[in-house]
């Protein structure tokens, strides 16, 4: 009971630190110059897309991960920001008329809705640009070698052989031929890659030795796939009000789905079995993980609620 | 006249060094795995608009201002290409329908018009998080610290107060009343921020001392402005085939420009003089600058060809 608080007690404590990392992430109104100009509308839309209230489980991971083999995670609450970051930023493009056209994200009007097309645009690459400086910036409590490798991870996992890639096949993809393995491709580039990046982010820059990092990586992957099941399963039977889009939307939109090709009850199945394929990779570390199993089970829950056990 | 054989040469073996470095700078074909679909597309749209025939200024200027200080400039052809690879993504976007929808660049149809918004749209989220990959890499011949120093220094002139932050305003504008600070601020956000974060990151990981560096800083900012000078004035007299554009452009899309603001011959005027001024600040260098020197005159005569002297 008492390693129960204290463990939610942890997530609630790192969830508060990336939330008050991210107030301060963006560069502040006061620091304008005599030329700033558009500056102010840009940082608006920006910070929009950025502070919609998210789950912001990639950040948390990064720290859990950091946690789970002994560091001080609060150290890296600033660099995790980027990452979240990078997140926003996909869902600012991904939400474009050009691309997946949407108009209602995490229940708000998405970005280009509210600040227009090309403001939208911009608002992305200002995210992504950001991410990379915030990531770069000193970490007192990481070696500028092992940041810099960490920070480039990162971003190869946001990229075009990570999520920019998938997000390019996913466009591609839409009325093709539905098939598993052309979505499972798609959904391990979009999404995977950088979950995967963030877990073993933090495990690199909390100084990870070879065995847990090794049982970090491992979960990473799984639990990513778990991940992406629950993401399509929720878009399919959550209500708007839980989802913030409309049910059904990305099946109508043609776009391939686990739900679509193997039915909700075997997607929610599958997806039970990699995570708890996910947490059982993490028993070396032993209690050690026990912040990052919660938010693992935490995140994924809601997705799953009310459908069997 | 032997040195300035010697010059000529070195320019054009960094010209050379640039071209062979950015060939090779994207990720290859080969490293697909089973799960690449769509991944040739994406590569293929984003190899469109970085191999597209250019005059290299970005890199060259870092390469030069390296050289200047005496480093073997050689050994940061790679990361050079980290900024022409911001640049290239800032001109994919900007091209955009929902920003200037412009349908030639450099002479040639712009990157949405062959692949699509979409895929222009990922091409330059490609290119720009590529970018910090490559200026991620580990540098042999740069201390890691100083090398993430200068990456993000060139992340924050390519970012929300610099580049990013220049478009936005250049969108915000349209349509206002011209006015020279106005136009002067959204310039040097635009093109002078990443000019000047290039030639200082030469210095920089060239190891420039106090001195040399403070020189070249000053060179940067007044040969960035020199080039958006000349840059306007390419687009208002400059033939198709010179500009790769239609000339008069951009003050027929109702843009601010120098020749808008100023007319063609107090702009070139202008230019010329900033262009000399920024030489002189490089006096301290000596004769090591003398390809730094090259690179600034070559890069703007072409602009004022036949215009008085």
């Amino acid at each position: 009971m008492t390693k129960q608080v204290d463990t939610d007690g942890k997530l609630a404590e790192f969830t508060q630190l990336v939330e008050r990392a991210l107030d301060g992430a963006l560069p502040a109104r006061a620091d304008s110059t005599d030329c700033d100009f558009g500056r102010e509308r840009l940082l608006d839309a920006m910070a929009y897309s950025l502070h919609t209230p998210g789950k912001r489980i990639r950040p948390l991971l990064l720290l859990c991960a950091a946690d789970a083999v002994g560091a001080d995670a609060t150290a890296f609450a600033r660099f995790a920001c980027g990452v979240e970051m990078i997140h926003a930023y996909s869902l600012v493009h991904d939400d474009l008329p050009a691309m997946d056209d949407d108009d209602l994200r995490r229940g708000q009007p998405t970005n280009h809705v509210v600040y227009g097309e090309g403001m939208a645009i911009l608002a992305g690459d200002g995210l992504l640009t950001h991410a990379a400086v915030v990531m770069m910036e000193p970490v007192a409590q990481a070696a500028s070698s092992s940041q810099m490798t960490v920070a480039r991870e990162i971003m190869i996992a946001a990229g075009c052989d990570g999520m920019v890639g998938g997000q390019a096949a996913d466009l591609m993809a839409e009325g093709r031929e539905p098939q598993l393995d052309l979505l499972a491709g798609i959904h391990r580039r979009k999404t995977g890659a950088l979950i995967w990046a963030a877990v073993r982010g933090g495990a690199l820059l909390g100084g990870a030795n070879e065995k847990d990092s090794r049982a970090l990586d491992a979960f990473g992957r799984r639990y990513g796939l778990a991940f992406q099941i629950a993401d399509d399963v929720k878009d399919e039977v959550a209500p708007t009000e839980v989802s913030g889009k409309r049910p059904g939307g990305d099946r109508e939109a043609g776009k391939m789905t686990y739900p679509s090709l193997l039915g909700v009850d075997e997607s929610i199945a599958r997806c039970r079995t990699e995570l708890a394929a996910a947490i059982a990779e993490l028993d070396v570390l032993g209690d050690r993980a026990d912040a990052l199993v919660a938010l693992a089970a935490d995140s994924i829950a809601p997705a799953l609620a009310g459908r069997g056990s």
